[in-house]
């Protein structure tokens, strides 16, 4: 099994997937083309939370703002899930995830045609080549094993007796604020502040009224701030990144 | 065969196939997750249009508005195909659809590790489940026999001599309205009055200049009043529930 | 393997892929579904580049503007490949990159159940009976060779000592304007006049600052006009079957 995700949307991963059947009958599994552009520490959070619902497959996952420039092609293997893409952080929180111990290498990215599409001209390729696993990574002529890759840091909240200070991880489609505070921030609380905006602290979309704000412990296991039927991030005005403080009322 | 259907967008969608991957080897195939979000009754509709076009499979599907309330866990064997999703409605065309009788099963929810993401925690990992067609439903310890579920009716609209009383199912990609009203209302008119406006009834797109209103016998066999290389939403100011009459010229 | 492209969006494709899964349990492979609606050159365009990635398959494509007027039905044998949909020009550009000699043929369309929707009632149906390689073309009794389909011609820009005339071929999702002057315009300049407007002419994204404009020989082998991390359509104010001109400096 690969599984493949990105930031191209519609169609490039098309070219993906034809490079990849033409050395592979492997099983290919979309996890998203819709990464937004260029987020890479956005979609290292995703892939670290979706990639280990897989059972052991290959992941090729493309989000390469420096494509063409000189930064590296990784592969990773943790436990039996094997990584495969740009060395630029993206697929560290996933693979750390995956395994306690994780062997690093860096593949050479021959003589690519094009420089800027090497989701085509590199990375498909090379998943479908360490795919096989009858062929360990240390064989691989391409491949050189070293120490750490480029990291990519999503560290927790501080959380002490005065409230919590994180950053928003990620916004989802439906608008859903993530931050990085654990979500047993809300234990026992009927309301927090985010920001200084008093919301009611809730453990279902349901407990509020469409349109209205809310806490609530997300599917992450996070505190997210969210609306019901509507859009947090709107209401709160808060995007990947940014600070985040939540406070006692 | 599992078919998968959501109104979760991107990324979501992902980990119910890792979770079900994890359980089955079941080819996945997906039907949309771009269903409009919460929009119970319009994905009824298309559910059934879409499902009885698959061969005999399960089909997983989730609108969820009340997601971690105390909604019950609906599955359906209709024929050869079983479904599996939320007790609010969102399935019973479909199943009524494929099969002229249906039973219908409560399932119990277990302890989900999210109350907000019942996709990946609830019902993917019972699609899984139940997608064993050699277990027979009645022998699944978490399944109950049940009566009726909560029903979601798709009725058609009110003919008589002086036009037709409904109203819109669905509007499409492209902008396409799809009204409750049988296609045999246009048979043998050239034109016809949609909410007093006065368009073209005709066969094709074709029949009228780009940018021009008509009313056509759509694919699910219903008046739909389109634009041809435009939105007829907007053209005609209708949205899904929305009350549409059609009047003779 | 059988490959699906159409601008259907969602959900339509789900109906094309049921009906093909009732006749057939080949592999599927969505190549996008999001061409720009009723975009036909736009559409061959990326078919051409797409389609040759594959592997020999049955290649389904569906952007059908004239659905129920009285176009053809193409199916073409192109080399190992099969390719089905519309005789509009979609297919060919493709076809003839797939192979030098191309079999053309015309296929009766039946009575489709829709004047609407032949993606499903008669295009998604065609797809699996031709899919069956053990029959050949000739021996269906539905196909009637033809000579030629309707043309959908590509033609590369006019490049001479005082610059490159030509046009958009197309706008991808990442907003990359890619037109129809060979790569190799670029060769020894680092800058180029774009309609006037001076912009570099780079190797990588990256070499120039965010959200500024650049030239690159594009994944495709064409000049492009980009942005780094923005988007090259509004900046130049390009869209698909513009004329550009690209000058020396």
């Amino acid at each position: 099994m690969i599984t493949l995700a990105s930031d191209f949307g519609s169609p490039y991963p098309a070219a993906m997937k034809g490079v990849i059947l033409q050395q592979s009958d492997a099983r290919l599994v979309d996890v998203s083309h819709d990464f937004r552009r260029g987020a890479v520490r956005e979609s290292a959070f995703w892939l670290r939370e979706l990639l280990p619902t897989f059972p052991p497959a290959t992941h090729l996952a493309v989000v390469d703002p420096g494509v063409g420039t000189d930064r590296d092609v990784l592969v990773a293997r943790a436990g039996d899930h094997t990584l495969v893409g740009p060395d630029n952080g993206l697929l560290v929180p996933a693979a750390r995830r995956l395994a306690d111990d994780v062997d690093w290498f860096h593949a050479d990215a021959g003589d690519p045609a094009s420089s800027t599409f090497h989701g085509r001209d590199v990375f498909a390729p090379l998943a479908a080549t360490v795919h096989d696993t009858t062929v360990p990574l240390d064989d691989h002529e391409r491949l050189t094993p070293i120490d750490e890759p480029v990291d990519c840091r999503l560290p927790e909240a501080v959380v002490d007796d005065d409230g919590a200070r994180g950053w928003v991880l990620a916004v989802d489609d439906f608008g859903n604020v993530v931050t990085n505070v654990p979500g047993d921030f809300l234990d026992g609380r009927d309301a927090i502040r985010v920001n200084g905006e008093r919301v009611p602290a809730v453990e279902t979309f349901g407990a509020v009224d469409p349109g209205s704000p809310l806490a609530v412990i997300g599917s992450h296991g996070y505190v997210e701030c969210d609306v019901n039927d509507g859009r947090g991030d709107e209401w709160f005005g808060l995007s990947p990144g940014n600070d985040v403080h939540l406070d006692p009322v």
